[in-house]
Parts: C-alpha cells; sequence; structure tokens
C-alpha cells in the first residue's frame, strides 16, 4: 500500500505483516494513474515560489536555502535536510529536477544516501511505439527504477519523449546528441554546437532531468583507442569522436562547454557527463583513453559547478573484478567527489544472454565502494533490443546490486528489510516472505510451483527438505532446548578458552 | 567439439571461429552415451596399478609420486604436474577421487587452480524419479558443473545414489547423515556412530567421491545460535545439533572423528567438512557460532591429513559484502589453506526467487579472494525444489562467477576466452560470438528474436542501435582513419602533458 509521509506527502510502500508490525519501504512508482493523461504537477507550486534566474538546486544549496526538493528526499532517505543542503552543496549529491518536469518525485543521487538504479528504455530505428515505451516506463518503476534514460533514436523522437516525460514520477535522463545526428541525416560530421543546443533547448523545454553529454572525448584521446580490442562502443562516444577525426578540431562539446552550462542552468537540467571512451571489453579496462577521459570530466565538473549546474560523471563498463576499485579510486581523485554512475561494469565477457548478471556482480561492488547510481543493463545487451520481461530481469538484478552495496556502505536501516524478511522466513511466515520480497509475484509461483496447496503457506516446512527434515524446524526446536541461560555458560566458556562443556541444562 | 589430448585423453571443447582459429575451452562434459549403461571406466587401469593400502592421492604427493589423477589435471589446467603434486601434499589442493568411481574423469580444487562449481541435485520427500536425476546430472555438466552432489532425501535413496554415480564424469558428493537420519526413521536422538560409519561404508563402497560431515557442530557451538535471526539453517548441522543437545554429549562426528577418517582413507574419498552452523540470514553472518565451528574444522583437517585424507573445508551462507572477505582471511589462518568450498555467499535476504543472483554477487567476490569452488544456489532456493531450468540458471551464473573470480585472480590464460569473444563481437562475427558464449542458445535467441534473417548474422549492426547509430560500426571507421602514427604522437604527447594538439591525419 502507498503511504505519503508529512505536509510534502513523500511516498513509501508499507508492507503490513501477519504479525502486526509493518515496514515502510522506498518507493518509485508515483500516484497511481492508467491512460497517458500525464501525472499530476507535484512540484508546481514550489517551482513558482521561486523567481530566480538561475533556479539549480545547487545554487540555493549553496546559498544556505534548502528547497523543497531537499526536505523531500531528507525525509525520503530518513537524513537531516540540513545534510541534503550540504551534500548538494559540496557537489557530492544531485537532485536532477527540472523546472518543466513538475511531475517528478524528488530524489538524491549521492555516496550518502541509498545506491540508486537507472533503467534505459527507448526505441531504436528498427522498433518503435510510443505505448510501448511508456509501459516499459511505468514497468521500470514498477520494479523501483530511481531514474529512466529515454535512449530513443528512431522515429517520433520528440514525441515518445514527452510521452515519458509528462508520465514520469522520476527523474527522465537523455543522450541528446542521438537526436541532433537525427537533425543532420545521421552523418556526424555535419553536427555542429548550434544543432546541438537547439536540441538542448528542445528537450530542455520539454522537461528532460539530466543529460548525458560527451564532453570529455577530446581529439587527443581518439587515437588512443585504435589498438583498442573494441575500440569506442559508447555510441555518443564513436559520434564525436568521428566528428574530432573528420574536422581535425577538438570537440564542439569541450571546447563550447560553458554555452552549453549557461542553457542548462535555465532549467537545472543536471550534467552527466559521459564516459564516451568507457572500455567495451575486459582487455580495453582501465586504460589511458579512459582515464584520461575521465581527467577531462573532473575539469568539466568545475567548469559546471562554476554556473551552479549540478553534476554526475558516467563510468564503466566492462571491467574485471581487480580492476574495479581503481575507477572508484580515480573518479574520487580526479572528479572532486561529483556522484559516480557507472554502467555495471560487466566483470566478464563470455556471456551474453546474461549481461544483467556479469555486471550485477560489478555494480555490487563498485556500489559498495561508492558509486552513487547503477545504470542497469539486461540479459539483451549486445544481442538485442529489450522487451518488457528484460526491463524487469534488468532492473530486478540492480536492486539486488543497488541494495547489497547499501548494506556493505552500512547505510543506517537497510538491513532492516532483510532481517523483517528472514524473521519471517524462520517463522514461517510464508506470506509475509513473499511480501517483503523484491518480487513478491515470483516468489509466490515458485513456492506454489512445488507446494500449491493453500495449507503450505502456513505449514512450518518447504519442498526443499520435506517435513521431517525441515532445518529451520528442527532449529526451533533447539532453541527450546537450549535456554537463555546455558548461551550465557557457553559464552563464559569460550571466553576463557576452555576445553570441555556439560551444560547443566534440562535433562530432555 | 570434444577433443582429447595426450596419452590419457584429457578432454577439451574445441571451438573453431570463423577466421580458422580454434580455441580449447574446459569440458566437464563426458563422453557421449544415452540411456543409463554406466560410463567407461576411464581410470579403472590406473587403480588397479596401484596396490597400497592406503590410496589416497594426498599419500602418493607427499611420497613424491606424480599419479596418473595428477598428470590429467595438470594437463586440464595447463600446469606443471609437478606443481599438482605440490599442491595437494600441502593439503592446499584435492582431487576427489574414489577408487570405486573409475568413471570419472580427475578435476583438482585448490585455490591455485579455476575455480571450481559445485551443482546440488537430489530428490526429497515431496518430489522424486531416478531417471529425472540422472538428467538433471547431465544437464548440470552439459552446463559446466564441475562436482555434482546428490542431496536425496527421500525413497530409493540408495538406487539414485548408484544411478548418478555409474553416469558421472564429474566426482559426486554426498552428506551421508541424511541417509544415516533415514536409517533411524528420521529422529536424530536415535543416531549413532555405527549406523553412521555403516552409511559411510554403503556409499563408499558405490563411489562417492567426497562426503559433506558436520563434525565441528559442537555441543558447546549450540547455545551460541539461539539468538540468531535465523538460527542453524543447515540440515546437517541441525540434525547434529539436535543430537547433541538430547544427549547432552559431544557430536559423535567429533568424538569419533579418527574411525571416520580410517573408512575414507580406504577409498580416497574426500572430507567436505561442513559448516553446520553457517549463518542463514545477513543478521547472523559472521557470528561466534560461525567462527567457533571454523576453528574446530581447522583442528580435524589436521587430523584427517593424518591418515592421509584430502579435505576441504565448507563456507557460508549468508554474508554481506563487506563481511566476506573476513571469511576467506579466517579461514586461510585457521584451516591451513586447506581449499574453501562456499555456498554462495548471498549478499542480501530480500530476493526470494532470485537468489542465484544474490549469491552469485557473493561467490564472484569470495571467488576472486581465493576459494576454490562456490557451491551454486538456484533462483529456487528457500522457496522450493529446482527444476531442470533452475538447475541450468544456477549453473550459469555460477560459471560467470567462478569466471569472473579467475579473471580478477589473474589465472594464466582464462582471459583467452573474453578476448577471442570480444574480437568477434567487435567484427561483427556473430556465429563465434554465440559459439564462444556460456550459453550459445540464448545468445543466437536473444538475437534472433530482433533480428531473426540469416543475413543479420552478417550485418555490420544488431538492432540495439540500427544500421546508421552502430558504434562499433563508426568505430570501425575511426580506427581507419586514426593511423598508427598519430596514436604514437598522441602518446607522446599526453605524456608532455601539452594543452593543444592537431594531428597531422589525413584531410579526410
Amino acid at each position: 500500500m502507498r503511504v505519503h509521509k508529512g505536509d510534502l506527502g513523500v511516498p513509501a510502500r508499507r508492507v503490513t505483516l501477519t504479525t502486526g508490525e509493518s515496514l515502510d519501504l522506498y518507493d518509485t512508482t508515483g500516484p497511481v494513474h492508467e491512460g497517458a493523461a500525464g501525472l499530476p504537477p507535484l512540484r508546481a507550486p514550489w517551482i513558482a515560489r521561486r523567481k530566480d534566474e538561475a533556479p539549480t538546486q545547487l545554487y540555493y544549496a549553496r546559498q544556505g536555502v534548502v528547497t523543497e526538493e531537499m526536505q523531500f528526499v531528507a525525509i525520503r532517505e530518513n537524513m537531516a535536510p540540513e545534510f541534503v543542503r550540504d551534500e548538494i552543496a559540496r557537489g557530492r549529491a544531485i537532485i536532477p529536477a527540472n523546472k518543466n518536469h513538475p511531475e517528478s518525485e524528488p530524489m538524491i543521487i549521492g555516496r550518502n544516501f541509498l545506491v540508486k538504479v537507472n533503467a534505459n528504455i527507448g526505441n531504436s530505428a528498427v522498433s518503435s511505439n510510443i505505448e510501448e515505451e511508456v509501459e516499459k516506463l511505468r514497468w521500470s518503476i514498477k520494479w523501483g527504477a530511481d531514474t529512466v534514460m529515454d535512449l530513443s533514436t528512431g522515429k517520433q523522437i520528440h514525441e515518445t519523449r514527452e510521452a515519458i516525460i509528462r508520465n514520469s514520477p522520476v527523474p527522465i535522463g537523455t543522450v541528446p546528441i542521438y537526436q541532433a545526428l537525427e537533425k543532420v541525416k545521421g552523418r556526424p560530421e555535419l553536427l555542429d554546437i548550434n544543432v546541438f543546443l537547439e536540441t538542448l533547448h528542445e528537450q530542455a523545454e520539454q522537461g528532460v532531468d539530466y543529460f548525458t553529454i560527451h564532453a570529455g572525448v577530446l581529439l587527443r584521446y581518439v587515437p588512443l583507442t585504435a589498438k583498442r580490442v573494441t575500440g569506442i562502443v559508447s555510441r555518443g562516444g564513436s559520434i564525436m569522436a568521428k566528428w574530432c577525426l573528420a574536422h581535425h578540431r577538438e570537440n564542439f562539446l569541450y571546447d563550447r562547454f560553458d554555452d552549453i552550462c549557461k542553457l542548462m542552468r535555465r532549467y537545472d537540467v543536471s550534467f552527466s557527463l559521459g564516459d564516451g571512451l568507457r572500455p567495451g571489453c575486459i582487455a580495453d579496462a582501465n586504460d589511458d583513453a579512459q582515464f584520461g577521459e575521465l581527467r577531462t570530466l573532473g575539469e568539466l565538473t568545475k567548469v559546471a559547478w562554476a554556473h551552479d549546474c549540478q553534476v554526475m560523471i558516467e563510468g564503466p563498463g566492462h571491467v574485471p573484478i581487480h580492476k574495479i576499485k581503481q575507477n572508484m579510486d580515480e573518479q574520487l581523485k580526479h572528479c572532486h567527489e561529483a556522484p559516480f554512475y557507472t554502467l555495471g561494469p560487466l566483470t566478464t565477457d563470455i556471456a551474453p544472454g546474461y549481461d544483467h548478471l556479469t555486471s550485477a556482480i560489478g555494480a555490487a561492488i563498485i556500489g559498495s565502494h561508492g558509486t552513487a547510481m547503477l545504470c542497469y543493463v539486461t540479459p539483451k545487451e549486445h544481442l538485442g533490443l529489450p522487451d518488457k520481461e528484460d526491463v524487469k530481469q534488468g532492473v530486478i538484478a540492480y536492486k539486488i546490486a543497488a541494495h547489497a552495496a547499501d548494506l556493505a556502505k552500512g547505510h543506517p536501516g537497510a538491513q532492516d528489510r532483510d532481517d523483517a524478511l528472514s524473521r519471517a522466513r524462520f517463522a514461517f511466515r510464508w506470506e509475509d516472505q513473499f511480501n517483503l520480497a523484491l518480487d513478491p509475484e515470483i516468489a509466490r509461483q515458485y513456492h506454489d510451483a512445488t507446494l500449491p496447496a493453500e495449507g503450505a503457506k502456513t505449514a512450518h516446512f518447504c519442498s526443499m527438505c520435506g517435513p521431517k527434515f525441515c532445518s529451520m524446524e528442527i532449529t526451533q526446536q533447539v532453541r527450546q532446548m537450549a535456554d537463555a541461560g546455558m548461551a550465557e555458560k557457553s559464552r563464559e566458556f569460550a571466553e576463557q578458552g576452555g576445553e570441555v562443556y556439560v551444560p547443566a541444562g534440562p535433562a530432555k
């Protein structure tokens, strides 16, 4: 059940247990609605009250102002509003919130908050349908996506985006160079700053909350990719690389970065500084091209901050486990603690069809080191366009990675859900276990596959061991036999380093 | 295609690429055969030639003898035979190979070798069928399981095991206490050393290669579990805990460990010292009960080694990411470098239905720290008995974890497969990409779902971007434009810390 807290109506999903207790969980699903009518503009009055020319969250945070958006995320994350403001002011966290996307429920991305998950949707030249994309948006947030990127490249790119934004309670990100390229008939060499700014303007007006901008793909880095096993795998990166080589000039996104900042500041569109040179395979991880670009992204971060623009930094990609930490270390070192937002990373190349899994491993690890948002990878990565089921599999895999990282970071309260579910499991409260699960539907379905009877849901065993061998059942008996006094004695004994112990417990 | 190398006929799977090159991969599938006739006894002549009373691999290794089994694994792992012998002699690796299981193709478990994967199969009281279990065995090894544990607890336990062993090219493990408990009508308090030894004898005669034995569940540890969130979750552990409490006596598996060693030595059955007190949830990870038992397993390791018995140590369970490394550190410290064999660990409790994934994250991490074998977890964990599809999902998830760990450890040659696949991907050699994948069937199926035409398999794009936007295609153009001289100049420039660079490349 969706509940709302405080004057701002911060949402949570309340799970009521059969014991009468309840647990409130972070909720991304947005207000209940159907059709394409659009969501209510929650933030409209907050935005209307602010009349500044430079209305970014970073600007206000630096002025010492706690905005409604900051209050909202403070309640949502169970943190102090002043802490939220301070983290934003330091550039360590962002609230992506375009003033033209009043339908969004504010959320925060930063390493001292819950690890977030992004889901990519969007049509391509070979497959397209607006309703389908809105349905994928709703499907993504149903399973817990915190932001959604619309990566459409096909026809009706403007209309698809409009439908997505108007129906999205989560921030929407895009990669504007895709649409800019459409405008020059798919020929990268015909791109220029004017067509790009025009595209930014169009999308910012619609309400896009963050833009991936590949301003770090510098001319001098491009040749560093020539000897890679898989060269440049980022679409935006390869477009800009081609432009640089075709013109023998520096990336116009870099040269004209100030103009881009000025535009984005007007709407408070956040930067997601793109890693156009991210490694596309294990062999290319952590190379000169990748880390060269990362340092440039750090340089651009300071420029954006000077314009009061919010910034996060995109990261890889394909990285073997032992090289993951270095990515976080270098990012912290060179990008002044701006939030890191990584794609996976995939920890091996050998499992096409399972890259949600190869990458959830890397995502959990880099998340535990401090990455603030994880961009999901679906099972179809490298092979085809994700359908609804792929989107679900990707989001669930990444909610697992993000939560595992929250536990590893000791995020306050993160373990409450694990503990509640484990207590339910141990007490054979099957319905509570299902309802606390990331995917209650699948948990119930798998249980019922072997023990479908309604009675089995209150039975003190499951189909894994059967009634006689159930270890949980036996342990409950053990617990009854081993009273608390005995536990005390045993601990004393262990502390004394003794060898033999015969408890004086009940002779039963 | 399965090929055989050297006089011993060491198997490998040869993947021939469209470029004419080929790559030999580790192969677990065994000789081609159908029905239940049983496999050819590969090792029979080797065993027959050895007439010692104490025919364990550890015994021979200590004598300086390189057995055929050691030669076999040396070729299989691309290591020197003398290195293999030395690792076994030091107790750092084991070759589970009961002399009554001559059908097995020798494999080695140790942290300086490829990380291995175990799949659990077996019927239970509520579901049963011998042919189904043999089919699950074949299915497990088709996807790459290195050993298989038969955890049957239901009817026809002896016959099911016989069918499995006779048809298995991989070592088979069991938990004999399950069958011993059947023999005393499911009442743990009626167990004794005689019924246990009789069970070990029966199973050793059949050819079981390793036994899980919960000899570390000491009386004094049991009360330490009373305040846990999920108590004792190991079936074997809970059986022994109940026995200890019911009799107020020390675990008879511990008291009579010498007798157990003597029996296992006669067949060269390896010990898998069970972690009966492993944590069953995040809250219980790394507690006194768990680490107390671990120290006892280290003590028992020395006893088993004194009998020339091979030993590995079982590990958890449920452990959050930040507590994983401590498990490996404590195991190395207290268990004298005997191989570690862990169940996952699961890195969160909140995703029943996806525990192959919550645990593959932990498995990859602990594998990268040196765990030698990873026991799979299927999507049905905590919910029901795995069917064929669950077994496949579990094995694939763990092959990914094991390979990611091999890459992280820098295992010689591990990256060859990643590189070959990534080169194929970059060159749009779709068929090579499929054939090098862990699961060629799914990779092909996912690709064909959006681009089914045969021609698409040689197309220079995929459905993710479509023909116009393909970043790999653009990069190939970049590569042509950026000649090697340019790369050199760029590197010089970067080293000099320069700011502007206009390459003198072709004006195109």
